[in-house]
C-alpha cells in the first residue's frame, strides 16, 4: 500500500520543547510500516517555530505570502529533524515539488516534505502529493481521534464520524470557515483536493501506536471515502 | 499606482482563433497606462489551450494535479504571447515566482506572469501577486461588468454590486462552490487571499477600454475593499 | 537494445483533434518494447499547438529565438500527455537536459523529452539524446516510409533508399536547404549529429506496428549506417 | 561607501524572545545608513533557532554537514525577518550567492543574506561577501566593543586592541582554536578571508548606535587593517 | 547602438599562453566603447583549454555531446578572465541563458556569455544572443580581414567580399561543409540564424583596433546584409 | 566498505600534458574497487588548468572568491574526463551537491566531484562529502607515501607516521599555516571536518596501485583515526 502521513509540526516542535525519544518513536513507527511492505511519504507542518516567526513578521508589516514563506521553511527544518531520525530510510533532501518526492520513492526511500508554496497548508500539500502519486490512503494524524461535528474539546455532546464522505469533509470545512468557533480537521482547500482526486482518508490520533494501526488496518478514527 | 491585472486565457486565444490585433490593443493599453506612471504587472489565464490538453489528459487518467501542471504550461505560453506584444515594456522571461515578478517591477519593466503552483488558479495566483508586492488595486477583468447576486447571463433578476466587502465576496465565493450552478468571479481561494490580503480589487469588464478606464480612477462594475 | 524513438507532435496533437484512443495505442506499445527487454526513450515534436503559438508570436514581432522558446513549451505539453498514457512505466516529469534523461532511464523508466534549447529542432534533440546516452537505435517516426531522393508525395518517381550511408542523410538535407521545394526527413543539424555520432538509424512510418516492428528487428524503411 | 554588515543571529531571536521594536530599531539605523549615500549589505547569524535545532539533530546522530545545513535555514528566516522590517530598502528574497548579492546591490537595494554553504560559519559568508563585490569596510557587530587579548567577561585584565594587522587576528583566531577557554573574535576561517582580501574590518558592539558611528567613521572598538 | 561581440577563446587563452596587457587591451576597448554610448554583450569561444579538454575526452570514448559540454566550461572560463578585466563594466556572473544576458544589459552592464548548449558553436550562440536582444549589429572578430571565397592563407587569388547577403553566406558555410579544405568564417547553424534573424554583421579582424572602428562605423572588413 | 577517494588535478591534467593511459588506469582501478563490493565517490582536483586561469585572474585584478569559482570550474571539468574514463560505472553529470552525490551512489554509480563553494579546497569538500554520506574510510592520494612531521622532499630526518590522530592533523595543519616553509597534507578547514566528523582516513601515494591496495585494508602510508 502506498501510503501518505499528514503530520503537525508540534510532533517534531511542541510547544514544551522538542522530545528526541518521541522524535525517535515516530522515525521507528515509519521504519515499521516500511519493512511491513508499504511505501511510504510524509508531509510534516511548521509548529512552534513558524508561529513563532510568522508572529514577529506580522508584527513588522509582512504581508501573508511572505509569511507563508517563513512557515514554509520552517516546515522544512522539520522535516530535516525526521529525515534526520529515519537515517537510512530516507534521503538526506527534503523535495521541494511532487515530482522529486516520487523519485525518492521510485529509489525505495521515504520522502519527507514540508510546504511546497505560499497560500497552501501542509494539510492542503499532503493531499495534492496524495493524489499526484495516487496513494492508496492518506493518513491524517491529528490531536483528537476523528472528525467530529462540533469541537469535542469544547462540546460534551460532539458526536464522532466513523464514516463520511469527502462532500461531507468540504462541507464541514466550509461551514467551519465561515462560523467562528467551530472547527475543521483540515482546511478548505485540501477538503477540495481530497474530494477532487477521490482519495481515501483515515483521521486518527496522531500518535505512533494509531499510525501504526492505521497500517495494519486497523482505524480508531474517521474513514473519508467516496 | 501599483495595479495587478487579472486577465482570463481567452484574451489571448480564444475560440476562434487567436486575434493579433485585439492582443495588440491589449498591450497598447497597457503601456498607455504604465506610460501615465502606474506600475503595472499582469496574470493571464490558461484559456482555449488548457482546457484542450486538460481535457485529453483526464482523459487519459490523469490526476488533477498533473493537469494543473498542463494547465501552467499553457498560462506561460499566454503570457509569452502577451510579452512579444508589450516590447520593450517587458523582459522576454515569464517569472516564477512573485520574487522574480517583483525585482522585473523593479527594473522598471511589466512582469507578465501565468500560473506558479498546482492548486492555484491564476486567479488566486493575482491575488497573491497583489499581496506580495503590496499593490494598490487589483484590477479583475471578467466576462461581464462586475460581481453579480446570481450569473447575469441566466437570470433576468441579477443584481449588480457597486461596492462589496471581501467579506460578501467570500460568501458569494463559498455559495458558489457549494451550489452547482451558481456562479462567483474568482474562485474560494482567490477570494480568501483578497480578504486577508485586504485588497482593494476593481471588477470590470476585460476590455482594453474599461482596464484603462480602471487606471483613471473609472470603475464600471464592482469595487471591493474592507 | 537502448532505443531513442523520434516522434512528431501530430502523433499527440493532429489538426483534426487529439485522439485519445490513438495515444493510448502509441503508449502501449512503447510499454511493450519495453516489456520485451528495450530500454526506451522518446522525443515528441511541437505539432499544431506550437505551429499556432508560433504564427501569432511571429506575427506580433518575435524573434526566431523567442519563438522557438514557444515551440519547447509546446513540445513539453505533448510529452506530458504521453507521460500520462505511459502510466508507471514513466516518471511524471519531462527532462530538460541529457542528465535528467540518463538519471530516468537508470530507474527503469521511460523518459519523455520534448525541446530543450532554441535553435534545436526535436529531431536534433533526439540525435543529441541518442548520442548521449549511447543509444544503439534511433528511430525516425515520419509520415512517409522511408527516405526518398524526392518528395514522394510530389513525385511519382520518387525513389526510396533501403540503406544510406550518414554522409548521404547529410548531403540530402543540404541540398533540401538550398533548394526550395525539395524535402529532407531531418534538418541539416540532425543529420550532421547523426553523422558526427555515427548513430544507427531507422527512418520508418510512425505507427504504432512500425514501430513495433523496429523492436522485433523488422525495419520497412530506410536504414542509416555508416 | 560600500559596507558589509556583520551581525549576530541573537539581534533577530534573542534568547528572551524576539524584540520587535528592536529589529525595528536595527532596520531604521541601515535605512539611515543608506540615506547617507552608502551601500549596503547584511549577513545575519543563525542565534537561537540554529543552536536550538541543531541540537537535536545532533541527538538525532546528524552528521555536522547535516546541521550546518539546519543552521542555514535559520539564519535565512533571520534574514527575511530583517528584510521585512527593511520594507522597500530591501528586497523580498534572500540572496543565496553572492552574485545575487551584489544583483540586489546593483538595483540600489540592501541586500540581507544567511549562511550559504555546510562548513563555512556566517562570519566566513560576510568576509567572503566583503571580498566579492570589493567591499570597502566590514563591519563585526559583537557582543564587545572590539578584539580583547582575553575574553573580557572572564579576565579583568583583558587589553583591547585598538588597532591590529589581519595577520595578528589570524594568530588570535588560531591561537583560539588551539586552547579551549580562549576566545576569538571570528573562526579562523573568517580571519584567513579578511587576511588574503585584504579588507578594512570594524569590530564594535553590535547595537544600532556603534553601527551608525561607523558609517560616520566614528570606530569605538578594533581596526583591523594592513 | 546595440552590439554583440563574437570572439574567438583564443583571445584569452592563446596557443603560446595567455597574455594579460593583452586582455586588458581587451577590456580597455570594450570600456571605451560603451563609453560612447552603445550596449554591449560579449561571447567569447573556448579556443586553447576547450581544445585540450575534448581532445583527452574524444581519447577516451566521450560521445560529441559530452565533448560540447566540455568545450562549454571553457568558454566558461574565458567569459569569467574577461569579466574580470571589464570591471566595474560587467557583473561577476557568466550569463547561462539568453533572458540573463538581457538582464544583465537592462542593468547597465556588459554581458559576457561562453555556450549555452551542446550543439552549438559560440558563433550560433552569438547570433542567437543578437537575434533574442534585437541587436543592431553582430561583430565576428577573426583573424582575417573579413570573408574570402577562399581561404585567404592557402590560396593567393582569394577574394575578399566587401558586402555580401546572409544567402550567400548560408551558401558559403554549405559548400564548406560540403568540401574538406574550403573555409567558411562561421558554421552553419550560425549563418542560418544570421539568416532568419535578418541580422546586420561585420566581419572584421578581431584586434582592439578594429573592434573599436567598427563601433565608429569604420569596418576595415565584410559587412554582410540583406 | 563506502570510501571517498580525494585526488589531486594532476592525476588528470598533470604538468607536462595529460596522459590518457595513466587516467585509464585510474578508472580501472575504481571500477576494480566497485567491483569488489565497495561503495565509491571521488573528489578531484584542479590540477594545472586551475593554476593558469587563477594565475591569470590574479594579474588582472580579481579577489580570490572569484579565483576559487575559476578553480571550481577546473575541478568540474577534471571530473568529466574521469567521468568519461569511467563509462557506465559512473554518470555523466559532475554532482555539485552532497545530496546529488548521495543519489547517485543510491543509483549504484560512481559519483565524481570537483569543487562545491568559494574558500573550500577540494581536500576540504572530500571531507565534507564522506561526513555527508557517512564513508567508512577517507582515501587521501597524495605525492609522498604519507604524513610526515616535515616535508619529506626537503629534510632527509623527516619521519613519517604511521598512525596519528585527527587532533596530531590539525595541529599539523595549524603549525603548517603558522610557519610558511612547513607543509601539511589537508588544509586547516579539512583538517578541522575530518577531526570533527571523527572520519577514518588513509593517507597513501596517490598511485593506481595504492588506492587499490587501501580498498583491500593494506595501508602503505599513515592511517588517522581516532
Amino acid at each position: 500500500m502506498r501510503i501518505v502521513f499528514d503530520l503537525g509540526g508540534s510532533v517534531v516542535m511542541p510547544k514544551e520543547g522538542a522530545n528526541v525519544e518521541k522524535i525517535k518513536e515516530y522515525a521507528n513507527t515509519f521504519k515499521k510500516i516500511k519493512d511491513e511492505g508499504h511505501e511510504v511519504a510524509i508531509v510534516v507542518g511548521g509548529g512552534r517555530t513558524a508561529r513563532e516567526y510568522i508572529g514577529i513578521a506580522r508584527e513588522l508589516g509582512a504581508n501573508e505570502g511572505f509569511c507563508d514563506e517563513l512557515g514554509i521553511m520552517a516546515t522544512r527544518m522539520n522535516a530535516m529533524i525526521l529525515i534526520t531520525a529515519l537515517g537510512d530510510y530516507s534521503i538526506k533532501k527534503v523535495p521541494t515539488s511532487f515530482e522529486e518526492a516520487e523519485l525518492i520513492l521510485n529509489l525505495g526511500k521515504i520522502p519527507v516534505m514540508g510546504g511546497t508554496h505560499p497560500g497552501h497548508t501542509t494539510d492542503a500539500v499532503a493531499a495534492s502529493l496524495a493524489e499526484f502519486i495516487n496513494a492508496d490512503l492518506l493518513v491524517i494524524g491529528t490531536n483528537v481521534d476523528g472528525v467530529y461535528d462540533k469541537d469535542p474539546n469544547k462540546y460534551e455532546d460532539a458526536k464522532k464520524f466513523d464514516k463520511m464522505s469527502a462532500k461531507q469533509l468540504v462541507d464541514l470545512a466550509l461551514s467551519s470557515s465561515l462560523k467562528a468557533g467551530s472547527s475543521s480537521v483540515v482546511d478548505l482547500l485540501a477538503a477540495k483536493i481530497i474530494e477532487r482526486a477521490r482519495l481515501k482518508v483515515a483521521v486518527v490520533k496522531g500518535t505512533p501506536e494509531e499510525l501504526l494501526n492505521v497500517s495494519k488496518g486497523i482505524i480508531n478514527g474517521t474513514i473519508i471515502e467516496g
